[in-house]
């Protein structure tokens, strides 16, 4: 986009396991990066993923990426618990930070985080993959130029036959993923008035396999998150109702992920001038059943639109697209849902949500898409 | 399958209106009734659906019915408030009762309708149409087989762009299917252990248009109901997930209702000898991955199967397989729900759910399944 | 659509065998008709089909038909073989005619048919029932206003499990539906420059059971179509291949019947000014992947559609949309078909086909649609 | 399965194009080979592909390659007009040979081939990888147990948005696939009594971009093939009917890639009987609807399928499961499908086909499937 390429950025990756494979090869792959180092205490495992031809360093010590010069960025890939301990000392030494999802395991420690890089005037970054693909960036899109009309509901389905993780339930496994979609697509970000959560445990694996999760949205709207990790078939699904139009997103449709219902019910107008109330309310419903529209979306690797989000927020001191508030607000409310779980489906106010601030890099992002 | 057949038994059906019609050609065209008359308010309506060439009367007042000998049974359709009024009069007739759902408009009408027709003697049947369905049958017939396990999980979804109703939210317009097929599916019919029900009404339209049941079962499972009256895709589905295998059924796909996957999440049985606990047990988790298996299933009117077992349970002196009961248990988990729904999703115990009978009914009907 | 409704023509149907309570039932329904009798050798089953409220006539004799003045229009719903006599009588007596497809069971017979019709002045109609369907009124619509571009193929299957016919193979069974639609929906009527067609009796049924027609068509294009009565999964798909955009008809498909998709294969213009040819070409080539899009579609009985047409076309003089020539257009495309069948797929030219005139009906019964 | 490995064969591959690389990628993982070198013209490519950590030769000549006694077998993944003068040269130096298909460009060619390896005593593998897939395999299993009964018609479609290639047609491109899989899993292997195909350039790309390929079977059966490159919709899906139950494989539905029908279209014995024909084959026909089943597959990559039995039938000194002579039947095919398609469809019969030999491999490679 801009004709001098600037130099390239360096970063480090600490954390060689299961995502961190993933962050490596992308980071290598941009022109906006130098993958100077990775640090995992398993440094055999960390070399065997870095390869022979690399002018890479494997560390197995976080101090090691500390005081380097040629480090601007460090992305942590290392579990939740870990996240505040080294990502304070990261930001400390000066540099910016991605973070894997969630970003910590308490509201308390990725509150201290962000207060943190606001402080020191850095970048923090969640890494919410999924608002980086072509779909995601498609419905913020749609929903932020009015093409839905107001939200009403969001049914987001999330299942398949997953892995029971050791240390955490399928909500902390699984709904990350619809709550931080939910936050860069709705207008005013992760906002609900309170979240009620309900779980099961039916084969006594010490932890809820199954979970629900209804929040009232602003305006009267209703947000469902369904995870399980015990579903013979996969669904990964989400439905945005609205009041102009209906949007369902099918992740495993490849040829049509997106389809776009100009279909709904609608409250004439001629409802609010009756004297009946809700008797004559009803004479004004009717029906839309228009035509559906699915998109045309690139196939394009969501992790690369992450790394490039991450360079360009460094580059023009700004907040990424899914910085460390977003990162909070997802956080508190996957605990509220805990505590909600803990509590019979008790209705929970997340803590310390805050209102997103503008966001710039839609719009660019988009135009990308195109 | 009886030799000889017995003469037929005389029915009325009270309420022209929407159920009424398919009641009466049921009855018409079941060789275990004789159709003797139609009551409804609209004479003229009743007489349109009844057509000119019929020895069937038209009658206005219910108190018509109630002194002739030749009707045994009375089918009432009219709307719920009424239930109570009319049924009981029929029942002090001495004439058995098929009811509409829901059996009645409250918990303490319902307990009133089931124990007069103990009292008198006399058949109450719910008239839970879904039960009666060939796939509804089939899936009763694999629970009470063993095949599925234990019961893990059911979701029940059943949203489309449907007519908001003038008096009763989309809870009680369309839950009452998934509850009454709960009922006749579980081992141990609709028990929850208590209900949650979300909803909202975005629209303004003066009640819910979209809501979630969550309601624990025996055994640390969990059941789902989601509806939905402002969804432009139609989906009637519901997965019971088991501890051998999993059924889903799809209602809207002809070629393959009923889907038994032999797939799962298995606990392996070396976790109960570990002596480090949860951290064991995830050692021993692993996956299934077997066929998948469609029963073929008979298309037939599930509407002939409910006038069939009206008129079986009548002669045999037992309880439908649909009985007053099952009504009730359905009609106190919607009472609960909706007082959930009142009180931010508060976790509410139904009232007087009792324990259904042995069903004998099921066999019957399934060998005439296949 | 005008303001004084004109007084209803006078019509017979005869044959009320598989058909013909169809055509019955629409007539009656249709304020452009008033149905005056039905005709078939078997009374008693035509008195069944025209029930006791009726001021229709029920005969045995077709000669009792045509000497009636109150008698406008007569529907043959007999078997092919008799369509022609038939016909005859009635376009002799100076009545119109509406006749199910195949219009008749040889060339020679339609040929004669459609010139008698001519010769009197009178309106002779094919009941292509599937032209009055709202989705083939779309796709007709579309590729008459360039929608699609040119038509680069078109391939249809017509496949599922259905009754082996006792007088007719699965062309003459099936293929009918989808040659009459690509007579409708193609600019130039159906006018393939040959016919080759393919078919096994692998059961041993004395008839082909499974058959494939290919078609060359102007400019290059190729049409295909597959009809099989023994495939236990049923489609009917028709794929429109334009060189603009693609449409995609799956009448199976309830939510999404339509499908217009702008995706395709281009030949860039640089392509021709190549000096090397084929080589050259191919550096042209590229690929569209734009966006899908599916029309709406109203709910409505096709036949109802084809009555209106009868009337419409009769009172105002002109040819239906669906005339004699269209229906000889079709029968000759399978009788080349049956030829090329019994000659191991010998390319067969089609006789006496005639090009379509131009139509008017579209338009109005495209503005009813929306 | 053995208890002893056996020393790796060494294994060079020619051409490191679009195919190469994913032999080169199985040959190193799998403990059966040795890679020892890649040839490809274009050395830089070869070396990039190879990498740096590798014991791997890169050369441009094949003659470098036909001395060395490393050196056990050939791969050949060059154009299909190379095949023939590599494979010689190969086999010449007494080293074994797997071919990409087709197996050349010409029966000619082909034939040579085969006749060589015979006389040489080598092995001449045709890489037909969708042999090897766990779908395919499993077909070939139900179809030679007998599960299917006699094959009554078989339906192939290939159709998606695809690359025009430079130098072949849709048929030659597209088509292998479909006939190398008939040839695995129909009991007699691929031996058409005749063929007779379609195609159209309706884009004036120089080439059938559409083709349609028919071909009588032995006892009356059908085979069909659909080949497109301009379709917008994407779909891999074969029908076997069989007389008594029907396979459907869905390429791209990796929920459920094989369904099993027991459903058909029966001819009771009492038509046999019968002393009026056809008319009384009618009476005698009837239809199952039995269950579906769907057999759980692995996920496997094939072509580690195809390298594994490479080394097998090397060892072993027995025919591969897909050998020379099952390329020269799809070779055969294709030839005779070229010589109809520019004689509008005229029914060719293909040369030297030849009775497969028994396959034993497939037994064993379905233990493993299970």
């Amino acid at each position: 986009m801009t004709h001098s390429t600037p130099p390239p950025l360096g970063v480090a990756v600490i954390g060689a396991g299961y995502w961190g494979p993933n962050l490596i090869r992308n980071f290598r792959s941009s022109p906006d990066w130098a993958l100077r180092a990775v640090c995992d205490l398993d440094v055999a495992r960390a070399r065997q993923v870095v390869g022979d031809a690399s002018g890479c360093d494997v560390v197995a010590d976080v101090a090691q990426l500390l005081e380097r010069d040629d480090i601007d960025a460090v992305a942590i890939a290392t579990p939740a618990r870990t996240h505040r301990g080294v990502a304070e000392a990261v930001l400390r030494a000066g540099k910016h930070v991605l973070v894997e999802k969630p970003l910590a395991d308490s509201v308390e420690a990725g509150t201290a985080m962000v207060a943190l890089a606001r402080e020191q005037g850095l970048v923090l970054m969640a890494d919410h993959t999924y608002c980086f693909t072509p779909a995601v960036l498609k419905m913020a899109e749609l929903v932020a130029a009015g093409e839905l009309g107001d939200v009403l509901y969001v049914d987001s389905v999330r299942i398949n036959l997953g892995l029971v993780q050791p240390d955490v339930d399928v909500l902390w496994d699984l709904a990350p993923h619809d709550l931080s979609i939910l936050d860069y697509v709705l207008p005013g970000g992760l906002a609900p008035g309170g979240v009620s959560a309900f779980g099961a445990d039916p084969l006594g694996a010490g932890r809820a396999c199954v979970g629900h999760i209804s929040m009232p949205l602003a305006g009267g709207a209703l947000a469902h998150v369904h995870v399980n990790w015990m579903s013979p078939t996969k669904i990964r699904q989400m439905v945005i109702g609205g009041s102009r139009r209906t949007l369902v997103w099918d992740d495993l449709n490849p040829q049509q992920r997106l389809s776009v219902y100009d279909r709904g019910v609608d409250l004439g107008q001629t409802s609010v001038l009756g004297q009946a109330g809700a008797e004559r309310r009803d004479a004004g419903i009717s029906y839309r059943l228009g035509d559906t529209w699915s998109p045309a979306l690139p196939e394009r690797e969501p992790l690369m639109g992450v790394v490039t989000e991450l360079a360009a927020s460094i580059r023009e001191g700004r907040a990424p697209s899914t910085d460390g508030a977003a990162g909070l607000r997802v956080l508190s409310t996957l605990a509220a849902a805990s505590e909600s779980l803990a509590a019979d489906g008790l209705m929970v106010r997340p803590q310390g949500l805050t209102v997103p601030a503008p966001r710039q890099a839609v719009r660019s992002e988009l135009e990308s898409v195109r």
